[in-house]
């Protein structure tokens, strides 16, 4: 049976009803009638063919919650009616040296979701069962989708790049990705800090985790918070002055992009000898990080924060991303 | 008794001959006859005041290698007669955040051998004996001394930022550091690749341990390097296309700054991302560093390469590695 979605035609344009054929299921997949899908920036990426990879009809959707409707004949860790959840990416080789480390995210045969092939914003969708996820009962479907893409990428650089409970975090930028962030690393046990270029953002960023908040923009404001953190995540796409936060590191601080911003990032090589600091990056996470993710926000109550449309209101959710005024994830709902 | 030593009278001038009356030996302080002391890159940079701190006049050297000669109330771990040897770090704190965690090349109150002291170009020195070491008997003095300033720069950094044995390791310039690095990353059981723009040092960096040597200034020989290692240290000075040496790396891969060049790296997010890569920097290394480094360079015959002049012979030794012609350390010998 054909499956219903919405896909866009080519770069840039609106999404449309489209329908589609699945692929037979194989034996370790899973077919899942999707409940919920999180609408990720990195969807309008896509969809933008931004990074030059999209393939057309391009279904997005990468935050996925359902229910399975049928398995194939090698899934032994999902049944009937389970209620899962499908992230970014939808497989990997299993075999090479990244896959066998436990660092399927960096498999240079890894898929994407929605590259290739078609995601989320769709009532049901076929993946690979061994890289979905079985819901914890604490959370809730419209809440837990973003943390299966969001979630993750703003939790594997905590724990890959060695955040302890008694370091300072900051995060900058409070949208999708901060708003997750500064719930992990308050729940990690570190004093939080964030740093938005939006001063109202102040009472909600800490409602997030944050102890501390500073309005970026402010003059003199980062200079005033210099060697106070030893680990920033930057969660924003736009160019900003990373040498000043360099300088709100303290001696071995990491300032970590999750966000890639288009501009080259520009900074001498002194402060990073004298205060032995590191710029860094980090993508998506694996699916053991994933899983510990999942159990970190049931036990700890991390939500996404979203507003919720219906599956048929997804090019008003497109824009509403792209405007900047989505707080703080979009879910489509079937 | 006066100290008779060798002293730059204002950036940039020759060194003269000086005498100082040193300090009065403090409980902790041991004086030493030096012996041997290296010409390091950085006591050029104090020479010149490269780095706005330098005091005049201003007795360069921090290579020192000796022999004990008083030692005050209450010094425990030298006698005298005993070989030492000290290098860039004079002093630092003992009490607080970094010193506590054994990281006093972090302390802010760190003192520097030749700055605001007068250094190891001299007949003799009095120093901290906690920051002394104990020279292990199969070192020979010469090779000894720029371990404590060059070795150390280099070991530190594949010792803290996790390099293992079955990592590969680059090493960009093969200098008074790059020879040095060869041989810890050597040691310590890499596959080490030296980068060059010199052709004609392959012989040489392959018999400091590089399995493989790339001449980096040939067209399209780092591009065809590509992907390949997991650890790069970087000892020049210069300015070079650091973007293609972040393409050098495999995923996880760090670019580690031990020199630093005058101009500022540029590079883009987008491919410490995606390929979680870190670019970072070291300075020196922690006493508990240095122990360990002089006893794996005991074990394995680490040896710094050296031409020796008479100390009187210091101003040409310095030309000599103004003019990058020092193969591979300048030490000096009372």
């Amino acid at each position: 049976m054909p499956i219903n979605a919405y896909a866009t035609p080519a770069a840039g344009k609106p999404l449309e009803k489209f329908q589609y054929e699945p692929k037979e299921l194989g034996p370790h997949d899973i077919e899942v009638k999707i409940t919920h899908c999180g609408l990720c920036h990195s969807d309008i990426h896509l969809i933008d063919n931004d990074w030059q990879m999209s393939q057309y009809p391009l279904v997005p959707g990468h935050e996925i919650i359902g229910t399975v409707t049928a398995t194939g004949s090698e899934v032994r860790s999902f049944e009937q009616g389970q209620r899962v959840g499908v992230g970014w990416q939808r497989s990997s080789c299993l075999s090479c040296e990244w896959c066998l480390k436990g660092q399927e995210n960096l498999c240079p045969e890894q898929q994407a979701t929605c590259v290739g092939h078609h995601g989320g914003f769709a009532e049901s969708i076929r993946a690979d069962s061994r890289f979905a996820y079985a819901i914890p009962d604490e959370l809730e479907s419209e809440n837990a989708g973003p943390l299966l893409c969001g979630g993750i990428t703003v939790y594997s650089p905590l724990r890959n790049y060695g955040v302890k409970p008694w370091m300072k975090v900051g995060v900058i930028g409070i949208g999708g990705l901060g708003h997750l962030a500064l719930q992990f690393a308050r729940a990690i046990g570190c004093e939080v800090t964030a740093f938005s270029s939006t001063p109202e953002k102040e009472a909600e960023a800490k409602s997030f985790g944050a102890h501390r908040f500073i309005a970026s923009k402010e003059k003199g404001e980062l200079d005033k918070a210099a060697n106070s953190l030893d680990f920033i995540i930057n969660t924003v796409f736009a160019g900003l002055d990373w040498a000043t936060y360099l300088n709100v590191l303290r001696p071995n601080g990491k300032l970590c992009f999750v966000g890639a911003p288009p501009t080259p990032i520009r900074i001498y090589a002194f402060p990073l000898l004298v205060g032995q600091k590191s710029i860094c990056g980090s993508v998506i996470g694996s699916r053991s990080a994933i899983r510990e993710m999942l159990d970190l926000a049931a036990r700890h109550g991390i939500k996404t924060k979203t507003e919720i449309l219906p599956m048929d209101q997804v090019n008003p959710a497109i824009t509403k991303v792209r405007e900047n005024k989505a707080r703080y994830r979009m879910v489509l709902v079937n």
